[in-house]
């Protein structure tokens, strides 16, 4: 039996005699005494094998391969002062192997290196499909344990804390109306008929609140045949939660726990409480974006009100036509980012035209003061203005002014991107920084310019504000999402849990109280029984420990990703499949691939 | 906010002012004050309200119906010596109401009584299709927490004391030949092809020890598209573990301690340790049954080679043909089952026959010490041969021994059927007992007289014993299950890891290394770069929680279950789907409804 994992071993154990298992990350013959890394998911460890000392050991050491299975026998013993290697757990020590038992050996050329030392970097393609041996790489097993660390830290706090009680709820469920694509199954039982997979369990833990379970939590698969973006997987998971009887307040308050428990749990960060928050307008006015990277500065400011009259037509046509003028304000810009980038071809217009801009207006503050812009615009300002731009904007010698002149949602596009781009390149950004940020007040609807009407922002079951029910078409919702440096880790609401309420947001939504049920009657019959007053919040777990770990994507916390067309490079899912299944199911593809 | 769930209050609450929410169980108004039950997660207690003393919340009770949502505030007190409740938690208290707030109504005809005195009897189509009602029920609400008590006593104790990572491989994946059919999901992103819902996480656990997880479980959800049989479901979970470099004993004794713990935490209860084994062959022979129900007598007694020469011919040619003569010895069974029970039309005769038999054959011992049966046997048994049979059945006076002579399956199949009729008959299953068991040595092949070829009875990466090498067919496997009183409750193995042995299984089922790589080419490529010696168990979660609940079907045990026909009576899952959806899979049914 196994006496310790081969990274646990420390200048205490000296003197012990051990058994490890492990893989043999590198083996080294030195003047015929040879050194292997033996490891496993802890770590590594030295293991020395001398011939004159223990000659059948060192014949076995003798036949070992990189990857190669090993037991070792041996006994802990200090290491040389001249081999300490303090980058290592473990270097303070080495075993001197009595015996060395191959287990089991490598048949096949390994597609990449796998030892820790070479931390080779491997064209992803091949990691997927060779997952069996990425996973043995330090990284990826140090992103598995990682996330499972986050997973016990957010269960023992719910359960601990919380009084949450985990439920399961269906996987083979039926097609609900949540925006994106559904996976659909055939049924065998009932021919014709389809399940769907649940983009998430919402209707469920919803009606868990109405049958009196209170707390409720899953770590909950859920699945979205979405159109492929940078960073989706067709199957994700969500920490989801619901509570009964909670105020928003104590909603939040609860997941501040919870967080900062994750937080001091894996990363030993004790986050500042309460966490920072934003009005959902406040974040679109200062930073153009609801989830904005608090991180750094760089705070929009909008200047429509000194433009609008201005002879600088793109500026005043601007307002004119409904929209806005803003402005990003670059510290030290003025020397770090040429005319040419700004202008058609440049990267920051690259950015700006992807965001939906016709283009980029600047205005530099030299170091002497003096402004240098365009004549059309430096003619159309006036000294009061010009004075009124730069106390607003706090902009110092040295800074670069962009400004965005469109509607609202373009000009925010943009600049927010514009500022996450520069503010990268500058490195205004601290990598470490943990910044929490709850956004609130989401407006209830948007405008579906396609269908002409609006539609809910959320989902239609979200409370609204208890001061704008009288204007639910402009209300803001009791909705909520938590942001990481950026990144929206968290939403939830309040639902609405009255029927009068209801009625109200499906009639500002132009649906009848017929199109309602048939939509989602089993819920609106199940809220008739009781329902209590309940809010809840999902968290995207994958992007979660994705920023935890440090990683770019979330296929590198994810044990067996698919990659971004769907597919798995290691079992080749999906698949053809047997004729005969498809017969007994009744279905059948109508696909005729192009010859 | 709560103060307390309500059945959490005692009388050292007394004098305390509290909030609680819940529902109101039931309503009673005794001569102008009124009684309220009110109800959460965790039970009962008894709200008071005087008209004299609270007229205000007096006022609010009066409204109020079964079912309503509501928030009490209020002292607890200690209630009068003649309405002391000894079955209530909380009955040496009530609480006097000083507030009683309405939060919801309900608004239709409840369809059944919820209230935990009821404790009516309610169909089950009716309860599954209000199953947010019927989960606000005692009994249900208690078999959820239960249900998450043992998952949570399962994952500290493999966290804690187990060192195991969990881990969550794909539910979108890679049809695998695993024995049921697969649920498939058509692709859209790689039209023509499918996924398959996994069957079990089989081929991913193994690969993560390829990948030196070393020790990995997950709460799993697996699919079997299965006919339907009285308690299984689509859609079921799994508490699924793998483990590296341990021994079969280890690994036995690792899921000792573990199901001991989960006994521990949830009963309350100190399981005796190590379990009992018995080999599969022992069960078998003493059981007729892989699965015995240990907590009560009545062995089967093989008695082929005294009845191999018997003039009974129905003895004597069974055994020529190869087959066995079997007993079951039922106490007391003389005076309890007659002999028109035995008998076609009668209700023994009837399990015999599901079983497969043509007829049972008896013995009755008078009460004194005489026996009794039909001439041809009576007539065709000698003195000594009488006399052994009795000794080798230990039959007494008052006995009754059952006979089943055919082939061994038909003859073990029936008489285990027959044993667990009698037994439950006869009350000699004491229902409080917790009888653990291991069955191992389970034969690795099986005969498919269908295909004329052995079979894997796991699967084909099932490790024979060290012993039986050199003679595959009839080997021994290193696997094992778990029986709890009769019902098997995980299932597990030691799994194949070197290749040769691979390859030594392959052939005794008749597989060429070819149709071996088309099968499983993925996982025996896995195999070459380095496996560790790996094994595990799944458990049923659902069918363990059910034991433990006392339940007797898993749907009491599950949130949302699916009937026998696969479908979900609260949401109506499966179900059509929109035109649009199926156009863009490019797949249609081709089922066309009988009119």
């Amino acid at each position: 039996m196994r006496s310790y994992y081969c990274g646990e071993l420390r200048s205490e154990h000296i003197g012990e005699t051990v058994t490890l298992y492990g893989w043999v990350d590198r083996r080294r013959d030195h003047g015929g005494v040879i050194f292997l890394d033996v490891r496993d998911r802890s770590g590594i460890v030295q293991i020395v094998s001398d011939p004159e000392r223990t000659p059948d050991s060192y014949h076995g050491a003798e036949a070992l391969r990189s990857e190669y299975v090993v037991k070792i026998t041996g006994r802990v013993t200090n290491r040389p002062e001249d081999s300490l290697n303090p980058k290592l757990p473990t270097g303070e020590v080495e075993i001197y192997a009595d015996e060395i038992e191959l287990l089991n050996a490598v048949r096949k050329q390994l597609p990449f290196q796998v030892a820790t030392a070479e931390n080779e970097s491997v064209r992803e393609d091949l990691r997927l499909k060779y997952r069996y041996l990425d996973l043995r790489r330090d990284r990826m097993s140090r992103n598995l344990q990682l996330r499972h660390q986050v997973v016990k830290a957010m269960r023992r706090h719910l359960e601990d804390v919380g009084g949450f009680i985990e439920v399961e709820t269906p996987i083979l469920t039926r097609s609900t109306p949540e925006g994106a694509r559904d996976y659909l199954v055939p049924s065998r039982v009932n021919l014709g008929d389809w399940y769907a997979l649940p983009q998430s369990p919402q209707l469920f833990k919803q009606l868990l609140m109405v049958s009196g379970l209170d707390r409720y939590y899953q770590i909950a698969r859920c699945f979205r045949d979405e159109d492929l973006r940078a960073d989706r997987q067709p199957e994700f998971t969500q920490l989801d939660m619901e509570m009964s009887f909670m105020s928003l307040e104590e909603i939040i308050e609860l997941n501040e726990g919870l967080v900062s428990q994750i937080f001091q749990s894996v990363k030993g960060v004790e986050l500042p409480r309460p966490f920072r928050r934003l009005t959902y307008a406040e974040a679109m006015d200062r930073y153009g974006s609801d989830k904005p990277d608090t991180r750094f500065g760089m705070e929009l400011v909008d200047v429509s009100d000194l433009m609008k009259d201005s002879g600088f037509k793109v500026f005043s046509g601007a307002v004119a036509a409904g929209g806005i003028v803003k402005v990003l304000p670059i510290p030290g810009g003025n020397d770090a980012i040429s005319n040419v980038r700004i202008k058609p071809g440049g990267d920051l217009f690259k950015e700006a035209s992807e965001a939906g801009a016709k283009g980029l207006a600047y205005i530099r503050v030299r170091d002497n003061g003096e402004i240098d812009t365009i004549g059309a615009i430096k003619d159309n300002l006036t000294e009061a203005q010009k004075q009124e731009l730069l106390d607003r904007t706090g902009a110092q010698p040295g800074h670069l002014l962009l400004f965005a002149a469109a509607d609202a949602t373009t000009v925010n596009k943009t600049l927010d991107r514009l500022r996450l781009f520069v503010g990268n390149e500058l490195g205004l950004i601290d990598k470490d920084k943990m910044n929490l940020l709850w956004v609130t007040d989401f407006p209830m609807f948007e405008w579906n310019a396609d269908e002409k009407r609006l539609e809910a922002l959320h989902h239609p079951f979200t409370a609204p504000h208890p001061d704008d029910i009288n204007d639910l078409k402009t209300a803001r919702a009791q909705a909520y999402d938590l942001v990481l440096n950026g990144t929206e880790i968290g939403g939830g609401s309040l639902r609405i849990y009255q029927r009068e309420v209801q009625e109200k947001v499906f009639e500002a939504i132009g649906l009848s109280t017929e199109e309602a049920y048939n939509k989602f009657g089993f819920l609106l019959d199940a809220f008739e029984y009781g329902t209590p007053p309940h809010g809840g919040i999902a968290y995207g777990l994958d992007r979660l420990v994705m920023l935890l770990a440090g990683e770019e994507s979330i296929r590198d916390v994810i044990a067996f990703p698919k990659t971004q067309q769907a597919g798995c490079l290691l079992t080749n899912a999906p698949a053809g499949v047997d004729e005969k299944q498809l017969k007994e199911l009744q279905v059948r593809s109508t696909y005729t691939p192009k010859s």
